[in-house]
């Protein structure tokens, strides 16, 4: 009798996730996990990309911040389909948690799911959400140093946003020093400068956004 | 638009735990976390339990270890299903683990299932694997203390069994201190004194399990 014997252990978070991502994938959904600092702009991003949105692609957003509904409330402003989830003290969203959320959305009728992580580009490195994209935000005011200062979660984006480019002279930002950060820890990942304020770039990203589908 | 706030946050483990549950509970199997310091006799029990039987009554095991699989080729040779986890430097098992061997049991054609966990009194403590029944098993060469030098995993108990009572009188163990000792921590978990070497008890135990049916 042959004794089934299992060492590569998978997480609790690793099978959750693997749930979330298969129901993202049954339902035709792209789950984007949009990850950044503090004032990076990823709800103005949301905001900025639904309103450019075709019609087609129907948005929904879960929040993830430590205590408030600030953004949530936002976001609902535009009547668009929202849940709000307190991490309390922790500082980075789970795929349990993402999963606790599903219930409250329309799953069968939407097509684009952003996932807003906690502000921070530290602690949501290398937390697999079940997400169909990971994606980190960045902005001018924060210097051309970010990926060097924090590869992890560089390293693991399937798509980086460059936002503020409105800003760029004031800053003196020197993009191709940004872009050799990148490049130094992500050979892959596109890179989109844009401006949530002026809306220049967003088009670019939506292009690319439509070609996931 | 009223925006759903999620607090109450449930970890990746527990969601886990809580779909091996359901799995167990809709195919109305009982599976037991069984716990126990290294030679308390954990594996012994199993097959004391499994020699006596009703018939109607089909085991199998999940066996926790950290890298042998010396328990489950012994399990295996009375010719009952059972899969073996290697948890490495992992001190416990935790529902993923158990959600991990559950493709290749027979599901749908057992009835009872033991959990063996890794030999410990401290880390399997407060994992919950989505069992039915979490038991403790200690036995008397280890001395009465044990319920109040390891409080957490005797009070989580739905069950505990005292094995090796066919040594009690050499060890001259004092009964009534270690009952003391459980009921200071958990007031109602049954107590099962027994031992697999001469089967002493292990009928009571039967008795009890059948009414869990």
């Amino acid at each position: 009798m042959k004794i089934p014997v299992i060492k590569n252990l998978q997480t609790a978070n690793e099978q959750v996730a693997w749930e979330n991502r298969s129901l993202f994938k049954q339902n035709g959904i792209i789950g984007i996990n949009l990850m950044g600092a503090p004032g990076a702009g990823k709800t103005s991003f949301i905001l900025s990309t639904i309103e450019r949105l075709s019609k087609n692609i129907r948005p929904a957003v879960i929040e993830g911040d430590s205590a408030t509904a600030i953004d949530a409330e936002l976001i609902a402003s535009y009547n668009i389909p929202v849940v709000q989830v307190n991490t309390g003290d922790r500082c980075n969203l789970d795929a349990a948690m993402v999963s606790s959320t599903l219930s409250y959305l329309p799953i069968m009728n939407m097509d684009l799911l952003f996932i807003e992580n906690v502000g921070s580009l530290i602690f949501p490195a290398g937390y697999d959400l079940g997400s169909s994209l990971n994606m980190v935000i960045t902005s001018i005011p924060e210097g051309e140093d970010k990926p060097l200062k924090f590869p992890k979660i560089f390293a693991d984006a399937d798509l980086i946003v460059l936002n503020k480019t409105d800003v760029a002279e004031s800053f003196n930002f020197d993009k191709s020093r940004f872009l050799q950060g990148v490049r130094s820890v992500n050979g892959t990942a596109p890179v989109f400068p844009l401006s949530c304020k002026t809306g220049e770039g967003v088009e670019e990203w939506l292009e690319w956004l439509y070609g996931r589908f």
